[in-house]
């Protein structure tokens, strides 16, 4: 079944220990996209400028995504600029021009809105729940944030946390919004505040999905890749595969649940092996086949 | 089969978020030898001094630990004292004096030589070749090291590695041995040292074991849990569930060795429930056997 993302589409500018990039597509609701692209129909709700050609939007239309709800607005598109030194777990921000995406008002089209399956990228709390709200009769809603919010916005991050049915965080954003230095009592109050189900990410360590219903929590894997070329997407590539599987299945049980944790970890590992979309854009089932294997034998004892 | 461990036996003085203790026994030999006495027979190499009583050796006898390699000597045990914030992850060292600990030659009783098990805890790496080089016959030897040695004894430690199966040490240790920030790439470097496996623990996210064989990683976890009271001896308690379950177990394969990560973490995790040896000494086999299963419902699909 569908999925309607609402987040960033964007420009970047890197520099990573394996080379610059000079304002190549980014942005979290491309990088979910193009990763949710593989298992299911994706629909983007975003803003780009008058620098955002047709060439660029169809690094989205070429995988199929819906890009109608893509508003074309007077100005240039936001653009990042980051760098990363030998600890690729850490941008440094070089630049951050909002442009068009500082007044984002998102607007769903009409026809997305049989969508069962939404996913709120990091952008403001207030914005995320106005796009939720519009779909009544969504099956499942994911939602990511950023310590930006947890700071300046939190009453408005808790009133859309409340409807937020999947929360996907790191582990500093967790414990910074439960404001408890653990993580396992982190994950706790964090589902107190809405979401019945959290998917906290540990960087190269894999992930981790704790319930709020008591089942025991799940951990899913990264693979230890020799090469990384440039981080930046992995967190919204885990989304798109996470929330991307779960659409793709008719029901939605733990099991399920799991194995989207594992499809999170492959998409993830396989955006940071180029820069920004480029391993995205050439990917194929089979590849992401191959990879869930091995990151089941990385990890199961039979 | 047997398993010969050579490292401290010390005390500690703790002060932990979840209270403090003054004096208890700990050490790395400690922690080792009663993690590893659920899986196998173990004897122990140390030096204590004359503060240490019968009572304090019963924590290891009681277990069946053989303790005629624990010589004697005048004067004071080796002391710790530390203390661990909110964040758990790391100690503040308060005082180390190492008294007995400052001179220690170990001696190897002769009736341990035909262990076929070794492991060398975190002592001088010339002391640990000492130990090393008497054991001909050794099936497997392990070892563990620390940043301190590698800052100030590189050179004893590049030899004793050269003698060394399988080395445990975390990322940070991993990383600086190697000179590389890239942990894959840095296990690769510190298994062209000698180590042909390689175990690099991730403190709460588990643990991943690396072949020099090319054979593919193998990640276990630990577990996600509420309370910890203690992290003193996790690595050591890891270390005893692993090499002891390797020495219960007919053949070396690769499989072996990846339950034996699985009870490396499962000891790990009970070692950290309670203050120093406490929940060690109280631990029931049954136990283990509902943690494995439960650290394997953690991870596996299926």
């Amino acid at each position: 079944m569908s999925i309607t993302v609402v987040g960033s589409v964007a420009f970047d500018t890197l520099k990573t220990p394996s080379g610059v990039r000079e304002k190549i597509v980014g942005g979290a609701a491309t990088f979910f996209s193009l990763s949710a692209s593989f298992f299911t129909d994706v629909r983007v709700v975003a803003v780009v400028g008058e620098d955002f050609t047709a060439e660029h939007e169809s690094i989205l239309t070429k995988r199929g995504v819906d890009t109608r709800g893509i508003e074309h607005s007077k100005g240039l598109t936001f653009h990042w600029g980051g760098e990363y030194g030998d600890n690729l777990n850490e941008a440094k921000t070089k630049f951050t021009d909002l442009n068009v995406f500082e007044n984002f008002q998102p607007k769903v089209p009409r026809e997305y809105l049989d969508s069962k399956f939404v996913f709120l990228a990091n952008i403001q709390p207030t914005l995320q729940l106005m796009v939720r709200e519009q779909f009544k009769d969504a099956k499942l809603v994911g939602g990511d944030t950023m310590n930006l919010w947890i700071n300046i916005a939190k009453p408005e991050l808790l009133e859309t946390l409340a409807r937020v049915d999947v929360l996907l965080i790191n582990d500093t954003e967790a414990k910074m919004l439960a404001g408890d230095s653990s993580l396992p009592r982190a994950a706790k109050k964090v589902m107190d505040m809405g979401p019945s189900t959290l998917v906290i990410k540990h960087g190269e360590y894999g992930a981790t999905i704790f319930f709020k219903d008591g089942h025991h929590p799940f951990r899913a894997p990264t693979l230890p890749l020799d090469v990384v070329q440039d981080p930046t997407g992995a967190g919204d590539s885990f989304a798109g595969g996470f929330m991307g599987y779960i659409a793709s299945q008719p029901e939605l049980t733990k099991q399920v649940l799991k194995k989207a944790m594992f499809y999170g970890g492959v998409m993830g590992s396989f955006a940071i092996e180029r820069f920004g979309t480029e391993r995205l854009q050439e990917l194929t089932k089979q590849e992401i086949d191959e990879r869930f294997n091995l990151f089941r034998s990385l990890t199961h004892l039979d």
